[in-house]
């Protein structure tokens, strides 16, 4: 038994005789202090699975009881692979593994990966190991939508003869794929943010009942809890999902967070209106929307802030799915230089609709080379990002001037807002706090990133402490060029910048 | 005399005793059965000058009073060098000038052109010549602002002893200069929208009294309103000149609009709230902006829409002046497909602030080129754009369905603003609109014209009249380049792209 390695116990016995989704066997591991209790689960063919994820070294102990009753003791070993960390929790507004080793995840999405034929799971699978993203969303159900309209083989559960699938049947082949899946990429420290539910539906999917979605739910923990690299994402878009009512959704949630004994990142994706991410269960705020909103949802919910859907580079006819390869890879970088992490996306037409989003395959796109010169800037910061708060009018800053306080800050674009009401003075300074902004992140005063956007001026400020001596590097998003333009400088820093849009400024401090 | 060529009578006589702006000098010019009255005005050194605009052919009879009394008539005969057109009036929502020929100009901006050296001048004039643009923004006052800190040398009215500035003693050299300016732009077609107030200044024009800016007017109009080429703009983002207030502008208006004889293109420009387009005198819509707000205020006002500041190319450290030269163009395509008109500008660093739109001097940006290429394509159009109405879900749409009609039309997107309030759903359905539109221009069924803006769609869709036949050309606005790729479609017809930014699709009617 290693840490942060999936244990498994395996028992062989008749078929059961009833639910095979649901049946009656669970397991206490216990090491030191810690005691977890994991549901068992029916894997075909008369074998028995009892898995566990263990995040301590030491002496385990293990009980299993119900259809099999067996006791037995194990070793743990420390993980010395350097890839296996443990789960990823929240760590304020940040991520890190469980070993405290930081998590910044750039990820991408193949929503319908499993529900291709094998060639072409292999193939996604290729990719990803060649790619920068290491953290990919992907659907247990299969997706009915455009380019997205071919029978899948097998389904995560068997059809009834009568028609519609028995949630108590598992089809075990499509979960040891799935599995297989996921084993290649916990070996490769990928994590897999599992869609449980998703409106692009028409198989039924998308309308179970509780009685369906809870063994369905209880098989998928039981199988899938014990890998340390899976996410729980309730749902892609669920607010399209008009037969789940807010009652479903609490029962989901709790049900998740009550059957998941290590604690898996667990969140909600909304196409409209998003899910409450205050929720006690809820790890962090997953969005579809503007990449630029990261600081709003960090300061309303303390939570990590993941950009999960902010259109996908290509050339489809839909709006989010036409990004020139520059807009992505912008989009990627507003997000992460405020402490975001954003999850990037291909539709680029194919001749078989064999489109990366949807079915995978391959990556054709401009964009993952630039993520990946990202990545290796992120990894390279002392910590986590955190905003540097606009330097912009705020509200409070307003109310203090019309009562004459900082005259010398009245400027004519204030007096103007001055007259206006609340509301509208709100929307003015939020519509021109965006469009004039540098959005900034920093680490403490350890490290400060700059992000231009489409801004071309050829002239900028930092403002770092007054204390210690930075070194400034000018980069180039989209050339992947990074140059040191200035060295052992603190203070208000005046800076040359190119000129051109995609340019972001690094300032680390010295020595 | 020659139409729509300023014609101008001189006397000479002994300086005015009192003010030199408001002297006792008028005259009548008379063709056929239409009159005008215009003011005469003092040009120094014993010159008394009156001028009329002729608009029409045919024998004018003049008839000068007060301080000289003179009769005569001329004959007015048509101007044939097919550059002076008259002067250019609303047609609807589009423009024209007097004689009938299309106005669609491409404007620029040199806010403070009359205030720099000679040479400068000079050079900014010949820039002007070389460019595309038809048509420059430009103030009186001088500006006192970033990258406009030098003094000029010369003001429109002389200054007092005693500090100030006497609005009844014209600096004649400085109104010398401008007009021969306005007199070199005119004989190339170029139009002057003179912007007559702004709030970035130093010297006291941003605080004048009607005791000065009423003598200001009254030299201004006897001068200036008889050159073709001459619009007012009241002023440069009018909602910060506090020392304004709104009497003052209806007094201002009010006062141009009885003592200009020709009813000159006349709006004012604003920073945030813009000026009320409704009243009778004002002529356009005159904006500070997003330039896809055109079809908005075409709705609202029934007025031409010109986009008078949307940003500039540029690399100075201001948001509004570093546009790259794409987001530039690509602005101005977005207005001119609507139907509206764009003014351009640029703003890039200088060694000796010689930013084109605050002194003039040369352009260095790589707009310019592509807004030629642009000027071209709409100047084969048959007539003037008018937009083609946004084809996703309108408010109204959305009613009916919550009464249960168009059901195949009720999507996941559908529901989910189904439920919202309507403000809400307001909101949500402008966005995503906004997001998605092909901005789409024709003239009536001659031609069609999609902007495809930063959309890289490698498919698209025109929807043509069944009758007909079509030749469609795609067009990439930066690259300037066009190619024909269907020739005799109707109807419906999709669209192979390039599946880049800046692409543009014209349908013409054939034959």
């Amino acid at each position: 038994m290693l840490q942060y390695q999936t244990f498994e116990l395996i028992f062989k016995g008749e078929e059961p005789a009833g639910s095979r989704s649901e049946i009656d066997l669970k397991a206490v591991f216990t090491c030191g202090e810690t005691s977890k209790e994991v549901a068992g689960f029916y894997a075909g063919e008369g074998k028995y699975v009892v898995r566990y994820l263990p995040q301590q070294t030491g002496r385990v102990h293990w009980k299993v009881s119900g259809l099999f009753n067996r006791e037995g003791e194990e070793k743990c070993l420390p993980c010395e692979d350097g890839i296996h960390h443990g789960v990823v929790k929240p760590d304020g507004t940040a991520l890190k593994f469980e070993d405290g080793t930081p998590c910044r995840p750039f990820g991408t999405t193949v929503y319908a990966m499993m529900h291709q034929p094998e060639k072409l799971i292999r193939q996604t699978v290729e990719t990803m190991l060649a790619s920068p993203f290491d953290k990919i969303r992907t659907c247990v159900f299969p997706k009915h939508y455009i380019f997205n309209e071919t029978e899948p083989e097998r389904f995560a559960f068997e059809k009834k003869p009568e028609g519609g699938f028995d949630f108590h049947r598992p089809c075990y082949r499509f979960w040891d794929d799935f599995e297989k899946v996921i084993r290649i990429f916990d070996s490769h420290g990928i994590q897999v943010d599992l869609i449980l539910f998703h409106p692009y539906d028409h198989w039924g999917f998308a309308e179970m009942k509780k009685e369906e979605y809870l063994p369905y739910l209880h098989y998928l923990l039981a199988r899938f809890s014990s890998f340390s690299n899976i996410w729980w994402s309730l749902a892609n878009e669920y607010d399209c999902m008009k037969a789940f009512t807010a009652e479903d959704w609490d029962r989901i949630d709790s049900f998740i967070s009550a059957h998941d004994a290590y604690g898996h990142m667990l969140s909600c994706h909304h196409m409209i209106r998003h899910y409450d991410f205050a929720k006690k269960n809820i790890t962090h705020c997953s969005l579809q929307g503007d990449a630029m909103t990261v600081e709003k949802y960090r300061n309303e919910f303390h939570k990590p802030v993941l950009i999960d859907e902010c259109g996908y580079e290509g050339n489809i006819y839909c709006h989010w799915g036409h990004l020139s390869g520059f807009e992505m890879v912008n989009r990627i970088w507003y997000c992460v230089v405020m402490g975001g992490y954003c999850t990037h996306g291909e539709t680029f037409m194919h001749p078989e609709d064999i489109l990366w989003w949807g079915k995978g395959g391959k990556l054709y796109g401009e964009s993952p080379a630039r993520i990946a010169f990202l990545k290796e800037i992120v990894s390279e910061l002392p910590g986590p990002l955190e905003p540097v708060p606009s330097t912009f009018l705020s509200l409070e800053r307003l109310e203090e001037m019309k009562r004459g306080l900082h005259p010398e800050e009245v400027t004519d674009f204030v007096r103007a807002v001055m007259d206006m009401p609340a509301e509208e003075a709100e929307r003015v300074i939020e519509d021109i706090t965006k469009d004039t902004r540098i959005y900034t992140g920093h680490c403490g005063e350890e490290a400060y990133l700059a992000y231009y956007g489409r801004h071309c001026t050829a002239v900028g400020t930092l403002e770092l402490p007054q204390a210690g001596a930075y070194r400034i590097d000018v980069i180039d998003v989209w050339e992947m060029t990074r140059k040191t333009i200035l060295t052992g400088v603190k203070g208000k820093v005046d800076l040359k910048l190119p000129g051109k849009e995609g340019i972001a400024v690094l300032a680390v401090k010295e020595g």
